[in-house]
């Protein structure tokens, strides 16, 4: 290889010695910068000279000088899950479209504290989004007392952490039940993941709201997770705890695939025996057998208010709990029928 | 919320001040700048002093100060694939390993090229790894020429492009058809992405030189993707394109989800009557109905290998193009029996 056929990057200096300036202008001029005064027609030549040369601000030099490195981070427990990589796609698609860097961060190397903390303090970053559900609630609040205005949870709230963005998972699960209800089903299990998790807490929480509401016996199964595994654990259970019902919420789209896998295992047609629905759609839905019927909640949207309400954190905004406004949509497919 | 709790961020000076000596050369000391020359008792004494301040460096301007920004690029097409998150996760394990930040870009936001050029011309990063199959080869050889000390391809070979790593395509899907043809199947079908991506043009081509070592008549089909909806659609084809093969490698993980949906519309039962073995293995495998025979590729090693590269490239190494050695390992599940 070796440098052959590479361009040298134009500089500042390159810069002001095309347009005949002082490079200390070009640098305010083109970060608007009112201190930089300059004539209309000085402006437009800087601007040319720059376009014209293909420069661009070193971004970590701006950074310093206004003490914002223009990247946000975003920690995640990983990749794995669908509702994690819709987060990080609304994330990332918002940051880029507000000139924002971002430093996705993964608990994929040892303690999930030690990593944010160490995003933060080394300056890598002007605000932190949390998308973890593992992280536990004390370790966030001693995080947010040192990082009071650069700390937003993505889909959890914490006492104490003031900056959140949820979705209606309460109204997203009571979606899930009235469509079962209506189906004719009058005892409906709901597994759900573990208390400690808010997102659970809502979800199960407008479960059995709405099956009050609609008259229907609620049957509650806790798992320890969320994932495949822990869906496949709770519907055994559910069948195993005597009689089972003739419908199932899952609090996760995972955990929905792993329940129809258990179903399957113990010979139970879905939906002829069983009917499941998914709390929060995902692109595979449509290709399980049976195609699962899901409610989607918008994920990725979750993502771009986190982006806005950390930005507007770094502008010293205050701190607010945002609930992301749209209504869960029931998506009908061929997992549920009439009991 | 205010900044009450808040601590203020131990400087340089701070632990300057409390060790006795100059900021620079705490500076250096910190770094093992061997300019830094100290007593080993003053290195202690600075040592201390940082750890007891909870000094932390400042890593924009220790980017600054050695031109480098201690941060890696990686430029995925989306979150989605189960590959592109193993690449991400050992990425990102393996950057931190070795104090790296990463920056993850994806093609959330427009033209893929636009979003790579401006990730290192904004000097955001030191190294990129493209771990794309969505840019064309032209794109990459201009962006190569550009900056031919710092662009790994993840998971891609490109003519013109030096440094690349890449897995062992060919022999899983070798490995896929001996698996078969040890199950007594003597008509294979493949069903494969597109040839522009040479990861297809491999596993393509291991596929038909082992069925033709095994005695084997391979039936290829080629369809436009790589995703759920591209393996029901070839699946689809390949039933349609006259008397159809009793076994079926799919290029990828999701296309053989999609080719499982698809025989189970067409009411063809797996395994039974037909064999689905995946390239590439995913934790899904074990909640599908039947559980899906896999072959085991390295991805998360793939991430890991292409950050060395990246690394070595740039502290001035060669580029050069790696194989993951791991050899490919079949998984045996339930979809695959006896002919």
């Amino acid at each position: 290889m070796g440098g052959a056929g590479r361009q040298r990057r134009a500089t500042l200096a390159d810069v002001a010695g095309r347009a005949g300036v002082h490079p200390s202008l070009v640098s305010r001029v083109l970060r608007n910068d009112p201190s930089g005064f300059a004539s209309s027609e000085t402006r437009e030549r800087i601007r040319t000279a720059a376009k014209e040369l293909g420069y661009r601000a070193n971004e970590a030099a701006r950074g310093l000088r206004s003490s914002r490195t223009m990247a946000l981070g975003l920690l995640l427990p990983g990749f794995s899950s669908p509702v994690y990589s819709a987060i990080a796609h609304g994330v990332e698609e918002r940051a880029d479209q507000r000139d924002y860097g971002l430093v996705i961060g993964t608990h994929a190397a040892g303690d999930p504290h030690e990593v944010i903390t160490e995003m933060v303090m080394r300056g890598r970053v002007d605000a932190l989004l949390v998308a973890s559900g593992r992280i536990e609630d004390q370790a966030l609040r001693q995080l947010v007392r040192r990082i009071p205005e650069s700390l937003v949870l993505v889909n959890r709230q914490v006492r104490g952490v003031a900056a959140s963005v949820v979705l209606r998972d309460s109204d997203a699960a009571a979606v899930a039940v009235r469509h079962l209800a209506e189906l004719g089903h009058r005892r409906i299990g709901g597994v759900f993941g573990p208390r400690t998790l808010d997102t659970m807490v809502r979800r199960r929480h407008g479960f059995v709201e709405e099956c009050t509401k609609a008259g229907v016996e609620p049957v509650v199964t806790e798992v320890d997770g969320r994932d495949h595994g822990a869906g496949f654990q709770g519907a055994l259970r559910l069948l195993d705890a005597g009689e089972p019902p003739s419908a199932v919420v899952a609090a996760t789209f995972p955990m929905a695939v792993g329940m129809l896998s258990a179903f399957h295992e113990r010979g139970l047609a879905v939906p002829d025996r069983m009917s499941v629905v998914s709390i929060h759609d995902d692109g595979l839905a449509d290709y399980l057998v049976p195609r699962l019927t899901t409610v989607m909640l918008p994920a990725a949207k979750l993502g771009a208010e986190a982006v806005d309400l950390a930005l507007s954190l770094v502008d010293g905004g205050a701190p607010r709990r945002v609930v992301v406004p749209d209504a869960p949509r029931l998506i009908p497919r061929s997992s549920t029928a009439r009991v």
